[in-house]
């Protein structure tokens, strides 16, 4: 299933107990609509106050609900801040999470004067003119396959830091003022990757790193040398790409 | 002043005791950065859950606080869902709500065939498609000078319920899936008349009123013949104009 959901007031995707998950609400209404519970594994897990246009789960059914039913009925129940877009029937042994060959995600700034009511929920507000230019050439210095070890949260802990980075790129679009929109596809992400990715190319948007000092901060791998992890609400989870079943995006994007 | 504000968490723009409502969020922010008392009045009394991203609000500063002072001061004081885009100094004699001599509105609609997340907030979802050209020709029938007691909420009091509309009009825009969106300017609106409008030209779109009955219903000048009253979150104040100052616009659209 793809799935979209406004994170403000979700406690990220994860099942915490009884906590808000995007997991907990979406087990909740696939119980109910499939007639007995059903486990739920997502592509991404993102956190609290994340956004998502296009996170995909898998999850089993026994029974035999048409996909365009199915959508309703799901609909019908979920809560007005998550909705489902599509249901794509998966051979068994699909699993959202490990079949998954790489994802999009976003970070998306406003650059305009004053943080207006409808940017601030989905993006951040910097209230100041950043150099684009710069950034550009600072994010397609991710590109290819590196050690990202200064851009994962300090304390966690992942087998290896290497990760192939796909594509990462720096756009700007007019719509609610000026965004500036940070994509970036890798075949996986560390924790707080692009957080992190994206607070070192605000630090050089900012003037305070270099636009070419990028590819020495994955070299030395040392957290302290890549900017600050930046808050949740500008972080959009776009779409996952499969081998067998191509992308399951979106059918629309906010911006 | 120019406002904007997600009108999902106010009740309302006027005033009521210790209500969130707009007017009294304001004259707190207001009175804090004038250093005395501020009495706020608005263009448009907004109802519980209308946004608005070209409110006009007037107000007495008895000091000489520069105007992009004031902004900064008022947006780093204000919650996150509103915000002063624009400080224009006026004559004394200046009222926000008496001297506009037009306003202009919007309902938007979805009808993408589920309720996004990202849209149910600022637009109906309808989930079905409608006739948009019908609705077209019915919206051009609203411009003119008319008796719009059709197109009141029962039991209002308003000495005359003639309006004259500059402009109704209903366009279609590619964004999050396809919005449709009325677009209505007039010298004065009775209350609830925008949200019974929108609801008639619904009608007209799902085939249930006549393009061409709206002029009818308007010469019966009864609300039943008229459509429902539409929710609030569908409903944007966009712009008031002045005699003296011209259009005191938004300077962006989220749509």
């Amino acid at each position: 299933m793809i799935m979209e959901y406004d994170g403000t007031e979700f406690c990220g995707f994860q099942r915490q107990g009884d906590l808000r998950t995007v997991q907990l609400v979406m087990e909740q209404a696939a119980s109910r609509v499939f007639g007995h519970s059903a486990k739920v594994r997502g592509a991404g897990r993102t956190d609290s106050g994340v956004h998502a246009i296009g996170q995909v789960i898998s999850t089993d059914c026994m029974g035999s609900i048409p996909t365009d039913r199915m959508i309703r009925a799901l609909n019908s129940i979920l809560p007005e801040d998550i909705a489902v877009s599509r249901v794509v029937e998966v051979e068994e042994q699909f699993c959202a999470q490990r079949c998954a060959t790489s994802k999009v995600y976003r970070y998306v700034f406003s650059d305009h004067e004053y943080a207006s009511p409808f940017v601030s929920r989905y993006a951040l507000p910097l209230r100041q003119r950043v150099d684009i230019q710069a950034m550009q050439e600072a994010a397609s210095q991710f590109e290819g396959s590196h050690d990202f070890a200064a851009f994962r949260a300090t304390g966690s802990s992942a087998k290896t830091t290497t990760r192939t980075v796909l594509s990462s790129k720096v756009s700007v679009r007019e719509a609610i003022g000026r965004l500036i929109v940070f994509e970036i596809e890798a075949n996986g992400f560390l924790y707080n990757m692009v957080r992190i990715m994206a607070g070192t190319l605000l630090e050089v948007g900012r003037g305070r790193i270099g636009a070419h000092d990028v590819s020495e901060i994955m070299r030395l791998g040392a957290r302290e040398n890549a900017g600050p992890t930046l808050p949740p609400n500008g972080l959009w989870l776009m779409c996952v790409r499969y081998e067998r079943h191509g992308s399951l995006t979106a059918t629309h994007q906010l911006y």
